[in-house]
């Protein structure tokens, strides 16, 4: 057995049962390996950004450490800014990039480069691996080092992986998420049993359903308010899962917001920021005169955490009551516009759907609209570098292939890493896609507006506006995946429901 | 004027033209300035891996920095594949990246990361400015250490680019590349006049028309024979410009190659090594018993120091003859194979055409078939990180709009920044691309059957086969690019006739 084979040994004995891929020729021991009865299916991916957002949306929603193989630094380099939004998400990701033989990297062949530079912003765990190896051990520690809910990136020359003699290496059992202190419980339950308005600021395992059951018997004892994150790595919703309302995305929203509470506690994430800092307008979002406490930070046990807290203050358990079918929303008839598409969505959406929402200023008004909907996992983009719904929708297909998932694509972010569509036309993925086509970068025209310029020149307008206006119908079908345009509400509501009763990928464009 | 001003005058002063853009909200200071007067005009991207190839071919056929703007760290490392390319090519690149509001980055927002350790790797110029600014001035650097043919990376903080009272920078003017030393001209001199077979290595300026005049004439007078680096940034070709071969891509037969040879001069490149390392094959091309002599690094001035070796040889000038375009190549008939596709595009090229080529496996005939045709330029991928071929036409074209830019693109490679399809439609450019479509990542099947793995199992195909096969045809028009299937050799001279005779961009699949 040589490196590449005991490698690849030890992470299925971890199991890792996928690895997205687009591998060179530094890593053809791999690729050989993975021929083999290796317990791990290569993904073929045409672009490594759909490596690493595919891998992002399969950790989200299996639990399991996702794995990748890339190609050297540049490969790599195409996979980070979806490994930056992983990296939000603390979704747990094994990283193998091929490197130059040890002998060669001295000669600074044409594809050399700095590849631990280009790792590190991007990864908790990263180690260079000695050419002798053994690359089994590397392996063991990076995946257990991705368990704990980060990026762990192994480098592993071309010889390592040849070194033959190699065996399985086991891989340390997960620690379980250290208990979050009785003290932190003790200052949460006197500030929320306290007078005045109180908010218990959600993510992480807060979102799950254990942790959303035990924050909502908090907030029927005291009266608090659930809030999340407003980019939530993943929520559970619908059903009779309690709502939680996210934070707007806007500082001087969000400052508001928190204005109004006298006490906030926090489980799961970290004290809110605004997304980007305004001339005038403080970052911090929660103000001087509201007291706050921190619960569980996001590495602790934050479902302990929330279930300890009820206990304390002796809350009782609540469910919401679901809504039948026929009351969720009311079906939409005419113009698309961002209230129709998110009735229509909400309205049909199946039981036990996962939902990808990076569809930024069309789908506001999904969230709202879709509280009542049947069961469902929320996915959004946690780190803001665009291009990460269609591959993540892709991973979290291949890992709940039951489920059916459905993509909430702006068309701007999805053009970053459209070839996604071509996995999941391979792979035959259950993924609706529905493109919110507004033509054009929309978030840059509002930013601009709020700067004062709302009415922008031709070199702004050149920045911000699709012209020519892509074919996303074309596109898809040019990856293989079956494609329409509809033209109003009744459009979209029949090929959403076409969509949703076929297996296999859609794509549906809807211009707004 | 505020410093995003400043620098965008200070740009346009020192020479530069165009933007190559995907701005973010903390680059709109940028966008705002470049709305104005500044003098640059933005060419807007629909992902950044599109912008930095631009900037390369740009830089490659203009001679002038390009410039790019580009989105925090995610978005940069969404262009590091193509500046790790540029790198290779030593092309002038200003980027600028704007970076959160200094102030803002201690809370650690969602879109913040190391930008510092992304950009070094590519950067052979990088600073973090300061925020209080003068924002002109590192400019002025960045574009001054630009031109001596690397990478100036400018992080710009938000605040920075607010800063009011600035003013536009003067850029100190390009300092003349160092002479080569007499010492290395006598003794390249005495190499190549010695008994035995010799070879002149060309690579950077030594490709250039004045170079490889200059070499013809070495060529002439010593019987050496003249080689250049497998893949030139930009190789001035056909008409009545000398021959120049390129060095074998497989190390084995480099190896071969050079061991012909009792002596070989290096002028405007390193001594060749191997693209990858092969257990039990040297990494350096040219072994011990071939004396070899470098004459001009590639940042010296190649150019003189050629001349200086002729005048020291006592070369008369040469002249190729050119060939009468009927005798150029025999017009090619029946089925698609990378022989008959090389000959109608030999055959049919316009005078002064830019050829991109990222054609690699499917492309093996075209360089040698096309050696006489009418002159052009002969622009290669020089990193290996694929994904260069279609931004780089697309950036080639804007500098020299007068052109005629042909893009030889292999299928897997085009898939990575297919998205440059779409600026080509929006500024109406030259560019006929044709797509070697194979079907499939063939270079890594190559690779395999090298280690022996020439059945490969399902494990192995999944990697190197598409399937479902991509159309390119419908993905292109969805950009907005007219595009036509061939069949066989005639339909291929058909559609080239007709894309060199309308102006804009067109694209042909050529299945093989």
């Amino acid at each position: 057995m040589n490196g590449a084979e005991s490698l690849l040994r030890t992470a299925a004995a971890a199991g890792i049962r996928v690895c997205f891929a687009n591998p060179g020729t530094t890593e053809l021991p791999m690729v050989a390996a993975l021929d083999g009865d290796s317990g791990i299916r290569p993904i073929l991916c045409l672009f490594e950004g759909v490596c690493s957002g595919a891998a992002d949306g399969y950790a989200r929603m299996s639990g399991d450490p996702a794995m990748t193989l890339l190609h050297l630094g540049p490969g790599f380099a195409n996979g980070i800014a979806n490994f930056h939004n992983a990296r939000r998400a603390r979704s747990a990701i094994f990283n193998v990039i091929g490197d130059h033989a040890s002998w060669h990297l001295a000669s600074d062949p044409p594809l050399a480069s700095d590849i631990e530079s280009l790792a590190r912003p991007v990864s908790g765990w990263l180690r260079s691996a000695d050419p002798r190896g053994p690359l089994g051990r590397d392996a063991a520690e990076a995946i257990a080092a991705a368990r704990s809910g980060t990026i762990a990136t192994l480098i592993a020359p071309h010889d390592a992986q040849l070194v033959e003699g190699a065996v399985v290496e086991s891989v340390e059992e997960p620690h379980p998420a250290p208990r979050a202190s009785s003290a932190a419980v003790e200052a949460s339950a006197r500030l929320l049993t306290r007078a005045g308005k109180g908010a218990l600021l959600l993510g992480g395992e807060g979102l799950s359903e254990r942790g959303l059951r035990a924050a909502a018997r908090v907030a029927a004892a005291t009266g608090c308010t659930l809030w999340c994150d407003t980019f939530p790595a993943r929520l559970e919703r619908g059903g009779d899962l309690p709502h939680v309302e996210r934070v707007p995305y806007f500082p001087e929203g969000a400052i508001e917001l928190f204005a109004g509470f006298s006490t906030v506690v926090i489980a799961g994430t970290r004290s809110p920021v605004s997304f980007f800092g305004y001339p005038g307008v403080p970052g911090e979002l929660i103000g001087e005169r509201t007291e706050t406490a921190t619960l569980a930070l996001p590495e602790e046990d934050v479902g302990s955490a929330l279930e300890d807290l009820a206990d304390a203050i002796g809350g009782g358990e609540t469910r919401s009551a679901p809504v039948a079918p026929s009351e969720r929303v009311q079906r939409p008839t005419g113009p698309l516009t961002p209230e129709s598409v998110a009735a229509a969505i909400a309205g049909l959406q199946p039981e036990g759907a996962i939902v990808m929402d990076e569809g930024l200023t069309s789908a506001r008004a999904y969230f709202a609209t879709a509280a009542n909907a049947p069961r469902y996992s929320y996915l959004t983009l946690t780190g803001g570098a665009i291009g990460q719904g269609l591959p993540c929708a892709t991973g979290a297909s291949l890992a709940c292939p039951d489920r059916p998932v459905i993509a909430l694509q702006a068309d701007g972010s999805g053009m970053y890493t459209l070839q996604a569509l071509w996995t999941q036309a391979r792979e035959g993925l259950d993924v609706t896609t529905v493109i919110l086509s507004n033509r054009g970068y929309q978030i840059l025209a509002i930013e601009l507006a709020r700067t004062g310029i709302v009415e922008p020149g031709p070199g702004c307008r050149s920045l911000t506006d699709f012209d020519p206006v892509p074919d996303w119908t074309q596109l898809a079908r040019g990856f293989g995946v079956p494609a329409v345009a509809v033209e109003d509400a009744e459009g979209l509501w029949r090929e959403l429901e076409r969509a949703f009763a076929e297996s296999g990928p859609h794509l549906i464009e809807v211009p707004l």
